[in-house]
């Protein structure tokens, strides 16, 4: 199994502008990055911010949602799962997917960092600034974690770049979830 | 004139832990490429933390220090100026140099970006993720700014990557001053 943490930021390393920021500011080249990186995956795992913000094209694909509104585990369909990680059991959600893809927001990627639970990181760096917003992570402590650079792509002529990492650290905590 | 805002961030847009964290993380390629940049520029502009983390490096150099200590200006040496940045006129503090390298941290970003008087941004993006920190800029209200990917460099084999960006609104702002 590997989990795969899929991000777009400003230049100034933000997620959004706010918690109702919707993904409207990434490039069309991005956007078909991510549809065929979420094609080859097996399962979505969002935030219910995250979820709500991009219901419709999610609604198609198998979803995992974290959220505090439910104790543990809550099916509401064979393609949707609300669950609550602080409670359950996440490797026995996830374990028979091979590939996972980790969609954010802040909360859930500080999760799967928190846990060293990513294995690789895409990261879509749009040609803007905005100035305030939301970070990727909202880590308590501080760890740095080292990551490895797998490759660096101009997806256009605008200047969108997609990085991809690799946990030096690799899927080494799975086993302890 | 150029104002040439140089930045060094973790893979989540960190620029610094905290305040007090020094810029030994960063790798020694970049440092390379500062020294030389800074070599090249007429003066630096810093903030009164980011000096005090870099003073010895900073005192050979020509530095206007951002702080809120003095009310105006306080000229300290033929190579060092205190300024207030809200009681000034900076344009005449910086006017006659051809090159200004703007080292940070947060505050002052966060000024020259409100002011649109970015007009070059070098970003270093080391290999780690911090998780927590201090962001590139903290303004009160968004606004988008979109700037144009003008090169990237791998600058090791360890992932260091150097981002050359130019603002679309060039120098439109500095009249205003």
């Amino acid at each position: 199994m590997k989990i795969i943490a899929i991000v777009a930021i400003s230049i100034d390393g933000k997620i959004a502008i706010n918690s109702h920021h919707s993904s409207d500011w990434t490039s069309p080249e991005d956007k078909i990055f991510l549809h065929n990186l979420l094609d080859n995956s097996n399962v979505v795992i969002v935030g219910n911010n995250t979820y709500k913000n991009a219901i419709k094209p999610l609604s198609k694909r198998k979803c995992i949602v974290f959220t505090n509104s439910v104790d543990t585990i809550l099916k509401k369909s064979d393609n949707l799962v609300y669950c609550n990680p602080q409670n359950i059991k996440l490797s026995d959600l996830i374990r028979d997917y091979e590939i996972v893809a980790l969609l954010g927001g802040t909360q859930t990627y500080t999760y799967f960092l928190k846990n060293n639970l990513i294995d690789e990181l895409f990261i879509t760096i749009e040609p803007l600034i905005f100035g305030k917003g939301l970070s990727i992570f909202d880590c308590a402590d501080e760890k740095p974690n080292r990551f490895q650079l797998l490759s660096v792509k101009k997806l256009n002529n605008s200047g969108s770049l997609l990085l991809h990492y690799k946990n030096e650290n690799h899927s080494a905590n799975f086993k302890k979830l």
